[in-house]
């Protein structure tokens, strides 16, 4: 009977996350200021529109919310994403458009349609550890991109590319989840320059386009590559992430493989979250919305870089992003921010290793750690801050 | 670039089904009587319950069901789920139950979990086709086990299980998709000492269990071989396909392979969904609906039973399902309803070819086929039966 049980080599690779641990430890203790969790504000859920959002998409809709329904994805969704793709500088159209059960659910569908056993994803170093599971777990290999406080290097990018054939490089350009980090324009170029010399895929993952606090919003790096890009975006981040409501924008060959997979992996995404989503776009409540978030985020980002310079040794450093969720921390060379985890759990705050965050965890360096800032209530940072000085700081 | 869009070997091999196809074609043609779609009665989806269901799920558990919540489900969901498991025989606490984005995602999932390149499932002649295409996605090859009315045959099961290392059997013992037939509880128990001699895994589909129209219900499969079984159900017959919302229950080692994955594959089932369906239950909605549910269903049951015994020749025959939402239709020998499809379609009626549900689609008889009644409007059933008699009963 053991043998009944026996899980598949895939699963039996899949690791438990250290992330999803410190998840499960911070949650049964409040007391602890966490910067570990990249969830919003749970206190800006717009939870206050559901009854409205509800009413206005039965009235429009009918029965059609609760039937099954087109795996592609609920078209008036589809239709009112549009906008959204195209302050992106994508140009599409209702065709072009996939609804996914959240960004997660468009990253791992399109991997089941991509990846074989043993072929490469090239990554950014470092990159968002949940994608690193899911390429591990069709198969794949991965192999990490440096790069620098404006993304990957295009001739480190060049020259990983002339070793191997790479199945696709995974990216996010705007608002790195770990590092906050944007690519700018030039760099953009360059590196849509290098993937096309190579004819290699680009699978943008574009989660926080919407939270940019300062500057202008930058064309997505797909925009430069139409036809050879693959584009994610999500709800999670705008509205509520437990609508499990993404959106992606794929080459038609690829789209019609990931929908053929999907009709198999959960059907469609609910029609009902569609419709809600749909509802927020039209009727300009989400964007009324992300003006709070974007007011709301920045100030906490602001009172967290502060803190950290004002509590923190000045050895230890921030970069400065322009939007997102993260800041990224760099404690001097000798401090192992992985190890000092444990301790500062028990004192009493919560981050993420920066080498959880590395395809070679190992190798990677250990002075640093994402500091997620959106769910933190803003009268908690500055303890947090101080918790982090006690602990590393010493 | 052409290389850059290459699929995968699992999505070059899972190619697009007859159903959606059918699905495609009768959706544009109003004037088809479709007995095609397996999919609940659009006009009683509980779409004026939504309101209530949502003010009452945010009344009672604020902004939690929209934030990131457990992969394993939300708790009081499956707490809500544990009158229903005990209904069919199942004893288990909420640590036990997992929620998954429908009954296809939580099949999906434990494919994954369980399956590796080449592994052998067994299925029964004739199967659910699109858990056919879920074994195929993931490099598992199937063989399929001969029955009769009262389900697959123990001896045939032992027979192929004597053959081979079987990973699991899939099946559904109770109003079968696509057949509508049931195991009895001999059979069952027969069934039941099959898999445990030779130690086999099983994976119970029983979706339609609620569906019943007359005699008692029987305890699951499942029931009788505790930690040794798969129990996978759904609420997309019970309350509406769109919210995607199942349930699973699964020994412990294969239920932490499944939530790693799940963790990669959609990170969990929408909370808001799953706050819905939990609201239905305890106020005990569901279960008022579930009445009307079986008296409506019930009734077009018996009308297309009788409408097919009035208009098609009497060689043309169905079974006497208890429940479910498909009645099996078979023509004599000579007769070949796959070819016939498509001018049954031109002739105003679709239904499934049965050939199509089997795991060696080339061998499969060609005189039978599945009619589903659920979502076709009463007053439509006679004329479909007509449409059927002119076109096959020539």
């Amino acid at each position: 009977v053991a043998g009944t049980l026996t899980l598949s080599a895939r699963a039996r690779a899949s690791a438990s996350s250290v992330i999803d641990d410190l998840f499960r430890l911070t949650r049964s203790r409040p007391d602890v200021v966490s910067f570990a969790a990249g969830a919003p504000d749970t206190s800006l859920l717009p939870v206050e529109l559901l009854g409205d959002l509800t009413r206005a998409a039965v009235d429009r809709h009918g029965r059609v919310v609760l039937q099954y329904g087109d795996t592609q994805g609920f078209p008036p969704l589809r239709e009112a994403v549009l906008p959204l793709l195209a302050r992106r500088g994508l140009d599409c159209t209702v065709d072009d458009v996939h609804i996914s059960t959240g960004g997660s659910g468009a990253l791992n569908n399109l991997c089941m349609a991509l990846l074989d056993e043993g072929d490469v994803v090239a990554v950014e170093r470092p990159t968002y550890s949940p994608a690193l599971r899911v390429f591990a777990s069709y198969g794949a290999r991965v192999v990490d991109v440096p790069g620098d406080a404006d993304g990957l290097h295009p001739d480190a990018l060049d020259a990983c590319l002339a070793r191997r054939p790479v199945r696709f490089l995974y990216a996010m350009p705007t608002f790195q989840n770990p590092t906050g980090r944007t690519m700018p324009a030039e760099r953009r170029a360059a590196v849509a320059e290098v993937l096309d010399r190579h004819g290699t895929l680009l699978v943008e993952d574009d989660v926080y386009f919407d939270l940019r606090y300062r500057g202008e919003h930058l064309p997505a790096l797909s925009a430069l590559r139409p036809g050879r890009s693959v584009y994610l975006g999500s709800f999670s981040k705008l509205l509520a992430p437990a609508l499990r409501t993404g959106y992606a924008v794929l080459p038609r060959p690829l789209l019609d493989g990931v929908l053929r997979l999907k009709q198999g992996i959960d059907m469609q995404t609910s029609s009902l979250t569609q419709a809600l989503v749909a509802e927020s776009l039209t009727g300009g409540r989400a964007d009324r919305h992300l003006g709070v978030l974007r007011a709301v985020y920045q100030r906490k980002l602001g009172l967290l870089r502060d803190a950290v310079a004002r509590h923190l040794p000045p050895s230890f450093t921030t970069n400065d992003p322009d939007g997102g969720m993260f800041l990224w921390l760099t404690a001097p060379a000798g401090v192992d921010l992985t190890v000092l985890l444990e301790a500062a759990v028990r004192g009493g705050v919560a981050y993420v290793p920066g080498s959880t965050f590395h395809a070679d965890e190992a190798a990677a360096p250990r002075n640093t750690a994402r500091l997620a800032f959106a769910d933190v209530p803003e009268e908690r940072i500055d303890e947090g801050a101080r918790r982090l000085a006690r602990v590393l700081g010493g």
